[in-house]
């Protein structure tokens, strides 16, 4: 099987954005992949540092979502980033083969970093974390890497620095990847402006109440012209469509319910419930299912796999400081 | 004891610059300090990751070169950096409290810049490596530092991330070291033009056969307008001189020679016969020593002193995780 790496990393509670955008890819992928799954704690560190509880009390709650989306712990493999030190040291060798003008071109950093606000500030692990990142996929041997069309940049990134690895150490003990992307486009917030984002508080999380669910069902943005039940409504930009097209059962269903909406007579309170009705469907059980995993089966789910990663990652690491010749004795 | 580390790269044989400039002194710590000696493989990897042979093949040659001068393994504690990934470890954790517009304004770096025409090539793993000088002397908990000069903004580099790290993980456990500088000044090169340097070969390395030493001391820069015995000669500038401020035993005989030399009347060839027997003197008993170690019993050293470190340093790390919250099960 090929492996895959995904990952996420633990600095609040999953969302639905997280949901069509990757855990549903990662259920189909179980079983037809060597899927690892990597809680990406020293990721997070880079811009939370200051915070590190935010990221380390995150750690359960992620795992805890995963389980309850589907992913079976029998078919793919958990693991915590910080707890394989093989990749801070593929990390610290593969600083040498990236210019830091090649760092400061990668569009997804640059990004980041204007949105985020850096600049002056911009600690050097974050310019860094293109590297750091081709240390996670390499670490585990990933071929196939399911990422956004944003996170393409990456991809290249790693590529880039295991051909010159393999060409500069004589070798073939790294591996290419290739991205898979996500088939789904990126859900929108519940305000209707850019995407969900746990940081934004414009997401409804896996873990949300009824109450909390139906609460941002409500006060979603629709069409600001839409003032009468009689009025004629726009699809475009209104963000109950944009949901039910991501998780109402029927398209067909929807499609009416749009064309219904476009000619005027239907209210938003009408499809506001019923996008109630699909989320609370879809989220019940999950919710229910997170609430049953006890603190040491997740603890020792995370435990396995991270050993198990521990194991690869020994073996790479051997390899590496074969090819360099940093074997002494 | 104080704990104290110093180290060198292994990108070439020791030479009489760094006899007078650290491994003297080195010799007069052993004893009172608890001395750690790096070999610092990977820090030379980061502007010889091209050809990591010549890194490799040299780490045998300088802990043959430690304890030819005299450095004592049941007083010292010799490693080698790459067998201590606990210092990769820390150098990621460590990059986050830095950032790049200090790294960039890092006088050392800066120069080391330059001097190696690096700029837009320049590797980011050169750019962050005062923050892994910073882990190589927290990893052993190091408080003093022996360095010359130019080396004193990464002491400065170490102890702002320290106390940062302390700050924001509120702990003591990182230790500030604090400089030692050595006393002596620089010992120029045979060419009379910058520091003897083991990249410039214009240095008398420890283990150069006595033909070799005598052939560089015969080539030295002296005084271009002595040309006869008679003419008064220029004892500045004059790396005969130097030399011999630097390695013959009597101050008094150095000072007589000085004056005969700027009176006129002592020929170059003289005082080059002197140098040579002063340095003739130096380095046979260092070049028989290096001789006698067979490479299994050098390893064992260096087996023995990672292995310490290793211990040391793992007893680091498990604070670090600890105090950031990196300990899950």
């Amino acid at each position: 099987m090929v492996v895959a790496l995904t990952g996420d990393r633990p600095t609040g509670p999953l969302h639905l954005g997280h949901y069509v955008g990757s855990l549903m890819n990662r259920l189909v992928m179980q079983g037809d992949f060597e899927q690892y799954i990597m809680i990406a704690d020293i990721q997070a560190l880079t811009d939370n540092f200051e915070h590190p509880q935010k990221v380390t009390e995150n750690v359960l709650e992620l795992i805890r979502d995963y389980l309850a989306v589907g992913l079976d712990p029998s078919k793919n493999t958990f693991f915590i980033q910080s707890q394989i030190p093989e990749i801070a040291e593929l990390t610290v060798y593969y600083l040498n083969l990236v210019t830091v003008a090649r760092l400061e071109r990668n569009p997804t950093i640059k990004t980041e970093i204007q949105q985020k606000g850096m600049g002056e500030s911009l600690p050097a692990g974050f310019l860094c974390y293109p590297v750091s990142q081709a240390a996670d996929i390499t670490v585990v041997q990933a071929e196939a890497v399911p990422v956004g069309e944003d996170q393409l940049p990456m991809i290249e990134q790693t590529n880039e620095i295991v051909r010159r690895f393999n060409r500069i150490y004589n070798t073939d003990c790294l591996k290419e990847c290739r991205p898979i992307l996500s088939q789904t486009t990126r859900l929108v917030g519940i305000d209707g402006k850019s995407k969900a984002g746990k940081s934004l508080g414009n997401a409804i999380s896996l873990s949300d109440s009824p109450e909390e669910i139906k609460r941002k069902v409500f006060s979603m943005f629709t069409d600001p012209d839409h003032l009468k039940v009689s009025d004629s409504g726009k699809v475009e930009g209104n963000v109950v469509f944009a949901y039910l097209d991501a998780f109402h059962a029927s398209k067909d269903e929807v499609a009416e319910l749009k064309t219904h909406y476009q000619k005027g007579g239907l209210g938003d309170t009408t499809i506001k419930d019923i996008l109630n009705t699909t989320l609370q469907n879809l989220l019940d059980p999950i919710r229910g299912r997170r609430a049953e995993f006890k603190k040491s089966d997740l603890l020792d789910i995370l435990r396995t796999g991270t050993n198990k990663t521990k194991e690869k990652a020994s073996g790479l690491i051997e390899k590496v400081r074969g090819v360099i010749g940093l074997k002494y004795y």
